[in-house]
């Protein structure tokens, strides 16, 4: 079988090792990541979402954090401090440090992201197929209004540094009209069996993608049955801040909402939380199939219970 | 008194330490650092000479190595061999890397190397006026000929990487003939008291400082003494391998030889270490002062006595 997931960081990541750990050794699983949340630091280009999976399936995870590394240093952050060089606000320990030393010399080289990316796995095996949505590069920006008036920060800087306490009043993808998808992605969506939305926000990681011209179209017009999970449970992000961005775009955070802004154009069917049961019967009756299950990843075996009943559900539509 | 001196690495680096523990408040030193010995690795620009002074006067030097940080940590290099990329010889801790991360980010501001280098001693406090021979790209190669034939390597894959093991039949410092002398270089040179040159490596380090042009011109142009200190003590280089680069310019690794290749027309003074007492004679009588005292710098106050020596034989060949 061959599965198309859209992830972000850490939610996305941690999805997709349940799934890894539900499908069997003849399933191929393509991964197409969210870039709108690279940033350049330092003179280098940090790949926040795709080196999530990556560490996250290749075992180099810090796993009570969910981003960066297990045994890191922060020598080089340490370094910056005393030679007042920001951002402050972003922690890259040095292990990380490499894995953006080593990507961004190859981009310099004039290698793409893809080509990058590919190689980057070559060494964390993480037994899926990575791909970033787009090699053109994708930066999101949230506009937000506080003592410095009306602006428009970069999505890290309002997420980490600003812990989404100001109100997100818009969320740009600057450069994501002009994107184009990065080589095998529409195809591996056109070719897909099964196509997943994991738990990630559902506006900067899964509406950044789809925010690539060509990719909500395939999507959309792929035969595969799409299937999401709920990163609502209760009416609140079960972590991270997606509330805030979801208010940006005039979505209500609750499971019902964010299936019914995807809409049965793009999804087939919809896992919520079993805490929500009463949103299946609103997110049926907009012809989007809908099953209540317990969503919380607390670890590997209950989030593969989790990717089996997406799979289990995409039968059924496809049925 | 304004101090000028031309410095390599870790032999600089010491001499310097002592030349500031021999000064008074009110002198003022100009340090005219090589950049030959400067490489590109990972995409960012090292320049170790300038590192090591910087380091060493800044108090942040590992004191046994003579090159590096203190209280170092080796994640990136680990990391970097597990992506497989090199090169492996080449010893960058995390410290040190991010002294390169903020050199390398400023020179693609379009901040010249002169600036960098100030901003970074607005941190380091190295007690001198550290310039760069040039703010133009100059590396140091070297020819040699071994199982892979007759090629020119750079200068620290001939010193780190094959220690110098293969004889050097050429030095080449690439870039050096378009080379300009960095902003103030000239100007220091011409406005000095004294001008010296330490025990550092009078092929690859003074060699390569003089090499640019309007350098040596101004130097021996300069109103002020110049006096040099012997790095070869008893026919041998008080440490590194000064013998094998003096070898390929076709200079016999005494401490009279060296002094008679710097010549009476861009040297006043010479030290010998007491142990060389016969080559004073020799390179008295090709009209270059000299004097024999210990020159092997056991510690700061040891190497503050040279420096003094240094000074009072600048004094001797003013009057």
């Amino acid at each position: 079988m061959r599965i198309v997931a859209l992830a972000g960081g850490i939610g996305g990541a941690r999805f997709l090792r349940g799934l890894l750990a539900a499908v069997g050794p003849q399933d191929e699983i393509t991964v197409i990541g969210n870039t709108g949340d690279d940033i350049h630091l330092y003179g280098l280009k940090v790949c926040p979402d795709l080196d999530t999976v990556m560490y996250t399936l290749g075992g180099g995870i810090h796993e009570e954090q969910g981003w960066g590394r297990a045994d890191e240093t922060w020598s080089i952050k340490a370094e910056m401090k005393e030679y007042g060089v920001g951002p402050e606000w972003f922690g890259l320990g040095d292990r990380d440090f490499a894995t953006h030393l080593v990507r961004s010399q190859m981009l310099t080289a004039g290698y793409s992201l893809s080509q990058v990316t590919e190689a980057l796995c070559v060494r964390w095996k993480p037994g899926v197929r990575l791909l970033p949505m787009s090699d053109d590069r994708v930066e999101t920006h949230v506009r937000i209004t506080d003592e410095q008036g009306t602006r428009a920060v970069h999505f890290q800087e309002y997420w980490v540094r600003l812990h989404a306490a100001v109100d997100a009043e818009a969320i740009i993808p600057v450069g994501a009209d002009t994107a184009k998808p990065a080589p095998g992605v529409l195809e591996a969506i056109a070719e897909a069996d099964v196509i997943l939305f994991p738990p990630s926000n559902p506006v900067v990681s899964i509406g950044t993608i789809l925010a690539v011209p060509g990719i909500r179209e395939a999507v959309a017009a792929a035969p595969a049955p799409v299937v999401g999970l709920s990163p609502i449970i209760g009416g609140a992000p079960v972590r991270g801040m997606a509330d805030k961005v979801l208010a940006a775009v005039g979505v209500e955070a609750t499971a019902e909402a964010v299936a019914l802004n995807y809409g049965s154009e793009l999804i087939d069917g919809w896992l919520v939380d079993s805490a929500d049961e009463a949103a299946v019967a609103v997110v049926e009756a907009a012809g989007i199939a809908c099953r209540a299950v317990p969503l919380l990843m607390t670890d590997v075996e209950t989030t593969a219970e989790m990717a089996r009943a997406a799979l289990a559900l995409a039968e059924q539509v496809r049925a």
